[in-house]
């Protein structure tokens, strides 16, 4: 990389961390609605300042501004980022040892809502740019920078504007989010995430609860619903729904590979969550693969009749469940909800209704894809250790439309998440640290794919 | 019967009406140990002004009194009443016409808490004897007259008062609070009462709540509850823990004979709960036959993860279930417990704890038992018409304490409770037209019993 650019990189923590204060001092929370439109504008600004064109569009419904910004580069590759400026809301507030929207350095840390999740993000790329601005002779590709203030509210907009906006998103990879080091200091990066089917399932019984001892004539839905789910997985973990697998892809043997390399948490993660062993005793690559790879089901929530202290006699009138299936490529809700409908009438719950469901698919980048080693030397190169590659992450995220919708090859970018950034919780942070290395790996990431 | 004590029960309704308006005018709420001892007072007074000779224990720990009176007749024959004088808890108020602790006449009916469940039986009782002792030669029988003051919080205390002094509580026969009037006008007498296996099983997880990605790796326990709830009962309504018949007694050809006589209110019932059939579709005596004579395992109530609106995606930290099974004779409820834990361990369900239980046994009188027939002569005799006999209820209570433990013959006695009674709700009421008839009915069961 040009040594003026790293050079400039090395000497300016201090402003690209005064950008991440300013931006973390504007409080922007989607759920509250709080905020929103100053820190859409504070974004604009600073991305204007750096040369961009800037164009917002009002998300519709909520109006939360939605950021498009242009910077041209000198090769004819284009760098899409995706980011959020929306945060999660900061409660309870109690537990915060500094206030949340006023970042606080402490140990070596930056506390605050938002520096890791994902401000922190949104710093070091525009710290990029102005090196390649400032120092250097321009960026060395184009770059979009793509952001929106529905994040933490489940981007319920995100569908429809990247549909309308399909031809400006058009790049040669994709930047999602912020990646994060681990414990050990190892830049890691993750190619996909789960897809997501939520459903409430409702057996309703008689029009009122009864006394328990019409048990003897009266059918409990609490029983329809748990016969109903025992048809649906199994203690072998099974999935018994018919057709249910048809979709799933089959791991590569790179993808086996890399996660045979992840240095995986899963004792500490076992103490910590007081468990002696994991389903089905997995442990290291086979727990990876379980974890990333495997389509699950699980009940998030059950509920019927009396559930307070002691003893009350009745036969309920609804029993309700939330069943969350977390999907892998390339299995489809819409299919799903199908199969999981016409399972239960094929067992004799057509009584079982599905009440309301909501999904999306998954979305994963192939390990083969250049654009993967493109990110992971960038990411080795910023912060001088090889790259730990996930090929997906457990949870679910609407990076398929980025993947499916757009086709774009997609990975979690170098960033500032650390092992015990606090996410989503109080005393969010970053490590002061990782910051140059995170901006050099940015740097190194515009740099290498002007290459591609 | 003596045509003299007949004049004077059909020419003191409006006395044994103000018996029961002081009665009720006293509230004797146990579960809010309101009025308890009052009332207890004042039902000693109105047995000791009628010749009794009264005693009264306090229950060990609560102390609500246990009372004890003792009538001599003029044969060796002894007749033993069950009654209670507490009452439920008149909540909701609102929901009242008129205040409960305020018995009040409209339309041909009195309206208070406790008019029916079971003051109305006392106020009955007190009459019958009050006209052998002022109107006749005094009691054809010996009575003795047992009460409490606990039945409405589950009798706590009541075995071991049974067992204290089952010297005193020998008779010949026994009658069990009140019995009824059906829609038609016809006396309903009851045999038996089921019992009862209350317990909770509680699967645990992680030490906390997770993401539901981790449900990957993790064992969900709501999911373990659903699987040993599914193992337990199969969607044919067959209990699937073995030894669970085992000691089911089956129904005599004479309980086979009653159930068939019954005029069932399955129509009613189906249209009041809004159902479009019953379990297995039952119907006449087939359904009489599940609601009397089967053991139930009914689901109460199940709660596990996040119930409230819309999705939230944990892996819940625990899952608890509450179960009744209503038992028949002769299962013994430890004996079940024994079988139902075995059960699970069998089926790999080691992880599923049984948290608490409590249970009693199933009580029934066989109905070739010549009490039987005094009790339903006397019932036919009062209301002129024909004793309809229910070999069981389908609800529980420790009639099983004077069946099995002091080997009495029991049924419920002639009573004030009629279909529309509304005992333990807001309105709880008699209908005045069937007072003389349901003390004329003690009145000949006395005479009646003095024939044994």
């Amino acid at each position: 990389m040009d040594n003026r650019v790293e050079e400039y990189i090395r000497a300016s923590a201090g402003s690209t961390l005064e950008r991440l204060l300013t931006l973390c001092r504007q409080p922007s929370v989607s759920a509250q609605g709080l905020g929103i439109h100053e820190c859409a504008q504070l974004v604009c600004d600073m991305l204007s300042e750096l040369g961009a064109s800037v164009s917002t569009t009002p998300a519709p419904e909520t109006g939360y501004p939605v950021i498009f910004a242009d910077f041209k580069g000198r090769s004819d590759r284009t760098v899409l980022f995706y980011d959020h400026y929306d945060v999660q809301p900061p409660e309870p507030l109690d537990l915060w040892a500094t206030p949340p929207f006023e970042p606080t350095e402490r140990d070596g840390r930056l506390y605050g809502r938002g520096v890791s999740d994902d401000k922190g993000s949104i710093a070091v790329r525009l710290a990029a740019i102005e090196a390649f601005m400032r120092a250097g002779d321009g960026l060395p590709c184009n770059v979009k920078y793509f952001l929106e203030g529905e994040e933490e509210i489940g981007s319920p907009h995100l569908a429809s504007v990247v549909s309308e906006h399909a031809d400006w998103l058009k790049a040669d990879g994709c930047i999602w989010e912020g990646g994060g080091v681990n414990w050990q200091g190892s830049p890691t990066i993750s190619l996909g995430l789960k897809g997501i089917l939520y459903m409430e399932l409702v057996a309703r019984g008689p029009n009122r609860d009864v006394h328990s001892s019409y048990a003897a004539v009266v059918t409990n839905p609490a029983w329809r619903l748990v016969w109903a789910l025992a048809s649906i997985k199994n203690p072998q973990e099974e999935i018994l729904v018919p057709g249910y697998y048809d979709a799933v892809r089959a791991p590569t043997d790179l993808e086996l590979e890399a996660l045979g390399r992840i240095p995986s948490l899963e004792h500490e993660m076992m103490e910590s969550l007081g468990l002696s062993q994991f389903v089905k005793g997995v442990r290291g690559a086979d727990y990876e693969r379980r974890l990333q790879m495997e389509s699950t089901s699980n009940i998030a929530g059950i509920i019927a009749g009396y559930t307070g202290e002691g003893a009350k006699t009745i036969l309920p009138e609804e029993a309700q469940v939330k069943v969350d299936f977390r999907l892998v490529p390339d299995q489809e809700p819409q299919d799903l909800v199908d199969k999981i409908r016409a399972h239960l009438d094929n067992q004799g719950f057509t009584d079982v209704e599905i009440a309301w469901w909501h999904g999306e698919p998954a979305g994963r980048t192939n390990l083969d894809h250049p654009w993967v080693q493109t990110v992971a030397q960038a990411a080795s190169a910023g912060f001088g250790k090889e790259t730990i590659i996930v090929p997906s992450l457990a949870g679910s995220g609407p990076v398929y439309l980025f993947t499916h919708e757009l086709g774009l090859p997609v990975s979690t970018g170098p960033g500032l998440n650390h092992t015990d950034n606090r996410m989503h919780a109080p005393n969010e942070n970053i490590r002061l640290e990782d910051v140059t290395g995170a901006v050099l790996c940015a740097a190194e990431l515009l740099e290498r794919a002007s290459q591609l």
